[in-house]
């Protein structure tokens, strides 16, 4: 279907691009992504360093019928970056630059391979706030909106979709059109940028985004509020949620991912030894107005049967238990030979029977599935660990473990990914939860943007 | 191209919908909107009761190749509802039910008919709060989400698309599809709810919607801050808007557009005989953190050169001020025989200049341009006044009027509609604005939910 690269083609996309490798040049870092189930070389891993460069290689593939995959920082968990058909790895890691902070529109004008962590340090030194805050800070901006990642703070102030309000785009055939501008509000036409955000790379390759930014919140407190048992804490959520002013971030953990993560990282959090948290984020525009929250809040949790209110009240303590909690990916992979991940979001209501499930399926499945969750906007990371099985043994657990899993997550209303997407690895769950009907459409979709389906192929439908 | 209906017809859709009316049974009322420029009968006035009664119109019309439009209150602006092709008017304002209010995972399910103010009223005497606030508060939910409406709020909160987690669609066959859900991220697959959202009623008919709540900020207040000029209050916006806690709206007030409200209204606000005025406003969860955004915002206010600052401090007081401000658009209407609109929505920078520009042209062409604005998210509605013209000399100045401002927004990163959507009267410049790569791609996605081309023909491409 597309054509093999030939020498010639390798000298056209030399002529363009000044850093290309090929073959045997190729690290495998780039036949990869963090999760690392899916597995293929490109033929030619090509570093650009502008838009330019990048429409004049997509004419090129296009014309050429050459596939092209594109990779920010490699930091996916569902192979979406991985050039399972070879051809062109395109890699915009290198396209790194902050164009231009403009303080009057509030608004940030980056390349795509500008890393979530300095977008955070461009801003916030202004006192200016992006909100998005999904656990990976060294992914990149493009591979952000590519997912429409979402993070911690979605409670609040929504995903990565809710803080573009600009792109520009380069199409498959190699032109280049801009979607959505500075501008708050945008009713003209259909939203080509919300069809490209979240789209992982199939419409289009994001060559500029433009952000939104907020006046950053002066103050930011957290809670660790211990419960008896998962169902106390995941009960209490909602309640919080609605009668009392919505959280920067509703966390739910539990002993057995804490302990991972604490003797990943050597370090432990004040008040260990409970079986389930909430830990609660609160922001606001000064101390007083914080406080006044943070106090509502722990009474509120005391009534629905918290045993305690642990306020995190110094940097360096709410840096301790925010570590643990971002660490606690890192110490699962570190704790087993492989992983396989489930991404689901649910409705908050339905998280704890959920929950409960995963227990009842590990252990009549005799395989450790530790999770753990962004509880207060019902997205769940849960992840299956090899520990030393048989490939062929591990292989069919996941497939039948996974299966099981999503189909209790549609039967709550649930959808397959809240936030990492579909990419290589999930599209057959997809396909079991959208039905003919919109795959259909999706298909159609991806036919008008990509008529001869050179960019990612075989990534998301 | 489509089909005329015949008495077969006539009688099909009779068998599946008890309220239909054909020929000079129908009033004047549904051959055209708010605006009323754009002018076209139904061949049938068709008003639903269920999604299952869409359906099967819908299989019946596709099928026969009838045209179809959608039509909820009829409240738009740009005749996105008027059936410039004859046909059937789906009529879905009986569908008017509020299915479920959700206090767990807070969410509001409704028919598409619901009107905005009865959406308000349930869910605020539940302490919830659906954000969005459109001037027109008798427009069904349906249009709103059709034209990804904005209002005076989306500074803070965003736009109705920032408030739809969910969508249950008919598509132009007849087949029902549902897109997101009670959830409150999703990266599963193309975003069809963003693609519907702002569609206008051309991919899909939208039967039912799930909206997302939050709980009500305890406190609200405004600020009436009049200033010198325009020039001056325009540029304190960004300010109030980058230095402080965000408002919740920032309203731009001018002489003019004031007196003709209340001239209209009967009605007078306090402190009336400036030139110019920003109306701030600034919710949040206690009356000391609201009291110190507003001392904190007064002060920024008289820095920035405002000649006094006036606490909207009573409930009557500030129902007069708002409710002027909200009569502008009725006020202008009154004020003339005919009126034509833009709905320019501009980079937040540019907006003093632009309105200068508008004065320009208004005194250029010997024509009333009033406008009012939401300054804080750039959007501006612009009204060209009749005033007893020629209808050649009205016709031909909207034209060259129209054109002059939709370019000079556009050269400022603007774009063609902010809130009221294409539809069928601002198609052109829409095509100019974003030029025939992306129309191509936009065609292509109307073909792909709609091969036969039924659904609201004519409209937004």
């Amino acid at each position: 279907m597309f054509k093999r690269i030939t020498e010639r083609d390798i000298k056209a996309i030399k002529a363009i691009v000044a850093d290309v490798k090929v073959g045997d040049e190729i690290d495998k870092e780039y036949a990869h992504d963090e999760l690392g189930t899916v597995l293929a070389y490109p033929d030619m891993h090509v570093v650009v360093s502008t838009k330019q460069e990048i429409s004049q290689v997509m004419a090129y593939a296009y014309q050429e019928s050459i596939a092209v995959t594109v990779r920010g920082a490699g930091t996916g968990l569902v192979g979406a970056c991985v050039p399972v058909e070879g051809g062109i790895l395109l890699d915009t890691s290198k396209m790194n630059q902050i164009i231009e902070l403009d303080k009057t529109n509030l608004t940030l004008t980056v390349e795509p391979g500008v890393l979530l962590l300095d977008i955070y340090e461009a801003v916030e030194k202004e006192g200016l706030f992006y909100a998005p805050d999904p656990g990976e800070k060294t992914a990149t901006i493009g591979g952000n909106i590519s997912t429409n990642a979402g993070g911690m703070r979605a409670v609040k102030y929504g995903v990565t979709r809710d803080w573009v309000r600009g792109l520009e785009v380069c199409l498959p055939n190699g032109e280049l059109i801009k979607t959505g501008g500075k501008v708050v509000k945008n009713s003209t036409g259909y939203s080509i940028k919300d069809l490209i955000i979240g789209s992982e790379g199939t419409l289009g390759i994001i060559v500029e985004a433009t952000l939104r930014l907020i006046s950053k919140p002066k103050k930011t407190t957290s809670l660790l509020v211990p419960f008896e048992n998962r169902e106390q804490a995941i009960k209490a959520a909602p309640i919080l949620i609605k009668d009392h002013v919505t959280p920067t971030a509703v966390e739910f953990l539990e002993k057995q991912s804490l302990q991972y993560s604490e003797t990943f990282l050597g370090k432990k959090i004040p008040h260990n030894n409970f079986e389930a948290y909430l830990l609660l984020s609160y922001d606001g525009n000064s101390d007083s107005a914080v406080e006044a929250d943070i106090e509502k809040a722990s009474s509120m949790c005391l009534e629905l049967g918290a045993i305690d209110c642990f306020l995190v009240d110094t940097s360096e303590r709410a840096k301790t238990i925010w570590n643990v909690r971002g660490g606690f990916l890192e110490a699962i992979k570190a704790s087993t030979d492989e992983i396989d991940e489930i991404d689901v979001v649910l409705p908050r209501a339905h998280i704890s029977d959920y929950l409960a499930y995963v227990r009842e399926v590990s252990e009549q499945m005799h395989m450790r599935i530790p999770y753990f969750g962004h509880i207060g906007d019902g997205n769940l990371h849960i992840y299956f660990c090899k520990d030393n099985m048989d490939e062929s043994v591990w292989a069919d657990k996941v497939k039948v473990g996974f299966n099981l899993l999503y189909q209790k997550a549609f039967s709550f209303g649930g959808l397959v990914s809240g936030e990492h997407g579909i990419g290589f690895a999930k599209k057959s769950y997809m396909v079991d939860l959208l039905g003919d009907t919109q795959i259909t459409i999706m298909k159609g979709i991806k036919h008008v943007f990509d008529p001869k389906g050179i960019l990612n192929p075989k990534k998301v439908i």
